[in-house]
């Protein structure tokens, strides 16, 4: 496990990991990884998340420089969300978590539905 | 990035992802990182999270069969929390997220306050 010395850096990591391990931030991520969507595709990709909190997930990304929003001039104006190259450095721990699930899953269903 | 061909384990992986991926999840599994806590001791390591959030954290990680809870005859009863083996295969990635945080964090905060 990677410690972190620096108290100072203790609170920022653990705020950021509470960003990134937000609820919805990880599949919206996972969500980009073939390249740039428009709202309605990230969000046909993301099943059960509301308009509202596919807004803000996608502001708080954009805000972080890992996700760039682009505004296509034409008519409507198409709005297409992609990782920036920092997004993109996400994509792998988010595979190494998407992994687990596919690995232990199915266990963590399985003691889920004993209760 | 890892794919996943049957819809259904498609589903069952997203569930799962906004599971682990909520809010304080990560954040309590790697405060169990050292061994066995008491409830005290893990809401000392993850600053900011509530008794009652801490609460039901803990009682959806124990449902997962990813920490156990085992109540020590004394008085008055030590309660203390630990990683399950299974627990402890999720260290790994969530170590991935730590390091990505570690090498990424100060610029992500940089562009945070940007806006």
């Amino acid at each position: 496990m990677t410690t972190c010395q620096d108290d100072d850096l203790r609170l920022v990591l653990r705020g950021l990991l509470t960003t990134i391990g937000d609820k919805w931030t990880l599949v919206v991520v996972a969500a980009l990884v073939d390249g740039a969507q428009r709202f309605t595709g990230i969000q046909r990709r993301v099943d059960g998340i509301s308009h509202r909190m596919l807004t803000k997930t996608l502001r708080d990304l954009e805000h972080d420089g890992l996700v760039s929003r682009e505004v296509h001039a034409e008519v409507p104006p198409r709005v297409e969300y992609a990782l920036t190259p920092l997004g993109r450095t996400l994509l792998d721990p988010v595979d190494g978590l998407i992994r687990w699930v596919d690995e232990h899953g199915r266990t963590v269903l399985r003691n889920r539905a004993a209760h």
